[in-house]
C-alpha cells in the first residue's frame, strides 16, 4: 500500500479547510464574516462528503456558467435555482417566524413587478388576462383581531395560459395591482381562478428537474403582499383546495393553511357586486389575512 | 410571548429539509442521487446556522448574477469563485491522494490551452514573452525510480507583467509549449523567472476578496501538467522560494514540497546550452518529478 494513510489524507483536507478560514480574519463587518465563514465550512464539508469528482466539479462550473448565460432582465435562472432547491422558502421559514395566528408566508417568486396599477374596491386586477372570472374578498386584521384600514394588497397571478403579463413579448400590463382595505379591513376585487403552470424548465434548472425526476409545475396560487404600518410584510400565496400539484410544487411554496376554496359558481349565479358576466361560470374565494406586529 | 416555540420553528424547517430531499426520490442515476440530496443537506445547514435574511438572500443572487454577466469565454467568474473559497484546491485534494513519493498536485487554473507549440529539449517557452530568462530542467520517473522517456510536459505561465498570452487582446501566444522527456525521463527548456500577479479583481470575486480583507495576489508559479502512458496525470505548479506570497496565496494552492529554488545566475554567466544572453542576468530552476501510476 503506497497511499498515504487515511488520517494522513484527513489531515490535508482539513488543513485547507483551515486555511480558507484564516484567510478571512481581517474581514471587516463581523456579520460578512459569519456568513462567510460558515459557507466555507459547509461547502468543503459538501466537497469531501461526496468525495466531488473533477469531472462533477467542471460539471458544476458549466451549470453555473450555463445559469448566468439564460439570465437576463427578463429571466433569472439563480432565483429558479434557488426555488427549486428549497433554499428560498427555507430563507422565508427563518425569516418569518410563526407569530400568534399570523398568516403564513410563501416565495416571493419572480413575476413581481414595482408600480403596479391601483384598482378600487371590487376593481378587476385581470386587466384582460384571460381566464375563468373569479370573485377575491376577505379582511385585514391585527393578532389582537382589530382591522386594519388602508393597508395596502398588492395581488399578482399567471393567466389562464401559464403565464404572468411580463412573459409576453408585448407591453402588457395584466394580472396585477395594488389596492387598499376599507375602514374595517376589507378587500374585494375580481381576479381569474389560478390555474397550474410550469415554471421556466427550457434551462439549466430544468435540465436539473428532469435529471433528479421532478416535475417543473407549480400548483396553482394568486400572489399576496400586504404591507401596513407597524406591522410585518407579508408576503404569501393563496392556493386552489383540490389541486393536483399540491403535494409536489416545485418550489415548496404550499402551507396547509393558504389552502383555499375557490367555490365554483355555475353560469347565471348572481355576482356579489352586480357584474354580468352573461352566460360565463365565474369562482369565489375568500381569503382573511392576519398580519403580526413589525419587528416579530 | 406569541411566538411559537423554537421547537415548533425547528420542526417546520427540518420538515422543509426532508420534503426538499423527498423530492429527489425520483433521481434515475445514483450518484446524481447522492451529490444532490448531500448538497441540499449542506446548503440548508448553511442557511439555518446563519439564519441568513432575506436581503441577504437577495445579495446572494444578485453576486451570482454578477459572476454570469461578466463570464465570457476568456473570463470565468464561477471558476475564480470556487478557487478563492479553496473549492478547487479541496476538489484536487480529494482526487490526488498522496502516493508514495509522488509529486504533488495543485489547481489546473483558468489559463491552460489546448494544442500549444511543440518545443524541442532545450527549446524556448516564453515565445517572446517579456521577463527574466530561466532555465528549467529536470526528470520525470516513477515511484519506482524508473525514467518516464516520451512523457508530455505541457508548461505555462504569466509573464512579468501578470498576464498570460489570452488575456492581451492580440492572438499572441507566448508563455505557453510542450515537449517530450528524452530517454532518460530528462526534460529541459527556457522560461521566464515567475512573478506573482493578481487574478482578475474588477468583478464580483475580486469585490468578495475585498469585503473579507484579501489579496488577489497568487504566488508566483510555473505550471506543470505531465501525461505519460499506465500513469497518473499530475497538474501541477512550481512556485519560486523567498516569494512574499507563498503564505497568502488567494486560490491556496502553494504546498511546500512545490517551492523551488530559482538560482539567480549574474549577467556573463555561462548558460547551459550556451545561449548567448548578453548582458542580461537569468536564473535557473530544478524540478523533478514522480509519477504515480493511473488509477491510484
Amino acid at each position: 500500500m503506497n497511499h498515504q494513510s487515511d488520517d494522513q489524507q484527513v489531515a490535508v483536507e482539513e488543513d485547507l479547510v483551515e486555511r480558507v478560514r484564516g484567510s478571512l480574519a481581517g474581514t471587516a463587518d463581523a456579520r460578512v464574516h459569519e456568513v462567510m465563514d460558515s459557507l466555507v465550512r459547509h461547502l468543503h464539508a459538501f466537497l469531501r462528503e461526496v468525495r466531488l469528482t473533477e469531472e462533477e466539479w467542471k460539471a458544476g462550473i458549466d451549470f453555473l456558467t450555463a445559469c448566468g448565460d439564460i439570465t437576463d432582465e427578463k429571466r433569472q435562472e439563480f432565483i429558479l435555482l434557488s426555488d427549486v432547491l428549497g433554499a428560498s422558502m427555507q430563507t422565508i421559514a427563518i425569516n418569518n417566524e410563526a407569530y400568534a395566528d399570523a398568516t403564513e408566508a410563501t416565495v416571493f417568486g419572480p413575476f413581481f413587478v414595482e408600480d403596479s396599477p391601483g384598482i378600487e374596491l371590487g376593481g378587476d386586477m385581470a386587466g384582460g388576462a384571460p381566464g375563468q372570472p373569479c370573485w377575491v374578498e376577505g379582511t385585514v386584521r391585527t393578532v389582537d383581531g382589530d382591522p386594519v384600514p388602508g393597508a395596502r394588497v398588492e395581488v399578482w397571478e399567471a393567466d389562464e395560459d401559464g403565464f404572468y403579463d411580463v412573459q409576453y413579448a408585448d407591453e402588457r400590463v395584466a394580472g396585477r395591482a395594488h389596492l387598499f382595505t376599507d375602514e374595517d379591513g376589507g378587500f374585494r376585487f375580481w381576479a381569474v381562478t389560478p390555474t397550474p403552470y410550469p415554471i421556466p424548465d427550457d434551462g439549466p434548472v430544468g435540465r436539473l428537474l428532469d435529471a433528479t425526476g421532478r416535475s417543473p409545475m407549480r400548483a396553482a396560487h394568486l400572489h399576496f403582499m400586504v404591507t401596513a404600518d407597524d406591522l410585518r410584510t407579508l408576503v404569501t400565496h393563496i392556493f386552489v383546495r383540490g389541486d393536483d400539484h399540491l403535494d409536489s410544487d416545485s418550489v415548496f411554496g404550499v402551507k396547509e393553511s393558504l389552502v383555499t376554496d375557490f367555490e365554483p359558481q355555475p353560469a347565471g349565479t348572481p355576482t356579489p357586486d352586480g357584474r354580468d358576466l352573461a352566460d360565463r361560470d365565474w369562482a369565489r374565494a375568500r381569503f382573511d389575512i392576519v398580519l403580526a406586529p413589525a419587528g416579530t
